[in-house]
């Protein structure tokens, strides 16, 4: 008799007309929390896939992208970085990065659901592993209201947040790059994840002007990562203080990265023209 | 009466185990040639795309950074293309930008599969609108026996060839590359389109080896193409006597294109770690 598997595929509406599928070994987790529903599915093509209100967070195989490029462009920037804050991360994946750096006394976690740390600990021990470290301070508690009670006091913030719906409403908004500038130090830096330069066009013109309308130097990069929409990432700075593009590459710290690397850090910047003209103050 | 469209979706597999899927309004074209399928559909996304044995080849939306990107960092590298030489690229799009140049005297198309030549007049007419010009002279016919005929003739050659099956896995040889430096005149360049750094690692490394091995200069690049397998594509250069690293960025052309800049022009050759890595001798 012959036995054939259940053919499972795990399809993703990016937008509403395009998206990925891919094939499912097995759905590992499923849960519903205050404010989202959590699923972990192992993929064949990108290991244990981490998916929130229907959304890929993050995969094993792609994870070292989001991670590295949401943390050492930023922290590489600062000279001397010691209080990191993360909103939203829960995965865990920035604060493996950011303990990199030899500077760093405390990084806080800030993320609103608890669910996101414990479903990442228990099915991506990789990304989650720093989790643990003493340095680390998870506050399971709004991000935002712990910008609001924490000013002055960080070197860098990590806005690491889900799509613009739901509970990141508010992450993509003025009002929140007003209160990072407050919890920044004088010489404090910011980046935020800006979503798609193919399909999230119209956000990303107004979170550069947002962001630049708060911060002196304001700053876009991108990234390739295969499952998010489009394949290309978005990534904008805000600083009060030091610019990315005047740092002396030969002086950067240098880890044991898949993605960034000290040669990247300033040609990431140089952006494609479709790119670059969102950036521009009148836009296309 | 409730009356509701059919709801149709083009899912491609682009590896076994994942793919994309996007929703179609309309099938404008079905057609087998001696050489492959041919499909264009009208998709809501990204407008027209044009499918080859099942496999996206270029659509109304992202087909700018395609064929910007396989011509421009070649082109304006050689101080003065006369004779171009574009083997595939049926659809004409490599065409459209070659012909920017004003030292261009001859641009030669050597496509196979006359089908894709005409289906790209009548579906892609941006795309295809250079292919009347009178500087361009369309071969329809076999590539490799183009390249093996027309020796010292070219001053850059563009391999715009479909994925390493059926009738493409020839262009992505080493014996090709050593008759395509036969082909070039003695300063001339060549470029090719060598697929995903995230899905097809084997092959980069391997093409990246051959032509080092036939070129005193070999260099890899990336961009984005959302409708491509990862999002994230490869070209590499094999360049005689230019190196495209050594060009000044403020001599180089500037045209009214969407994703190549002069200014992104040696930013390219700044690759994340997981692409550099496939460029080392000893590979992972």
């Amino acid at each position: 008799m012959e036995m054939r598997e259940m053919d499972l595929w795990y399809t993703e509406k990016q937008t509403k007309n395009h998206g990925i599928t891919t094939k499912i070994n097995k759905t590992l987790y499923h849960d519903k929390s205050e404010f989202q529903t959590l699923d972990v599915i192992e993929t064949a093509e990108f290991g244990n896939m981490l998916v929130l209100d229907g959304m890929v967070m993050t995969t094993d195989r792609d994870e070292f992208v989001y991670h590295e490029m949401i943390t050492h462009v930023a922290m590489n920037t600062h000279p001397n970085p010691k209080r990191v804050l993360v909103v939203g991360g829960g995965d865990g994946g920035a604060i493996r990065e950011i303990l990199r750096y030899p500077s760093v006394e405390q990084a806080v976690l800030a993320e609103i659901d608890g669910k996101v740390i414990e479903a990442s600990k228990q099915f991506f021990p990789k990304i989650a592993g720093g989790l643990d470290d003493p340095r680390v301070d998870i506050q399971v508690a709004d991000g935002i209201q712990h910008v609001r009670d924490n000013k002055g006091k960080y070197d860098v913030i990590l806005v690491d947040s889900t799509e613009p719906v739901g509970p990141a409403v508010g992450l993509f908004q003025k009002p929140f790059y007003e209160e990072i500038y407050e919890a920044l130090k004088e010489d404090g830096i910011m980046v935020a994840q800006t979503e798609s330069p193919w399909f999230n066009r119209d956000l990303i013109r107004q979170v550069f002007r947002d962001i630049s309308n708060t911060f002196p130097i304001t700053r876009l990069y991108t990234a390739s990562i295969p499952t998010y929409p489009s394949g290309l990432w978005s990534f904008t700075i805000g600083s009060k203080k030091y610019d990315p593009l005047a740092v002396d590459e030969a002086k950067l710290h240098r880890f044991d990265t898949r993605y960034y690397r000290p040669e990247l850090h300033k040609a990431l910047f140089s952006l494609p023209a479709f790119v670059l003209e969102l950036l521009q103050p009148e836009g296309e």
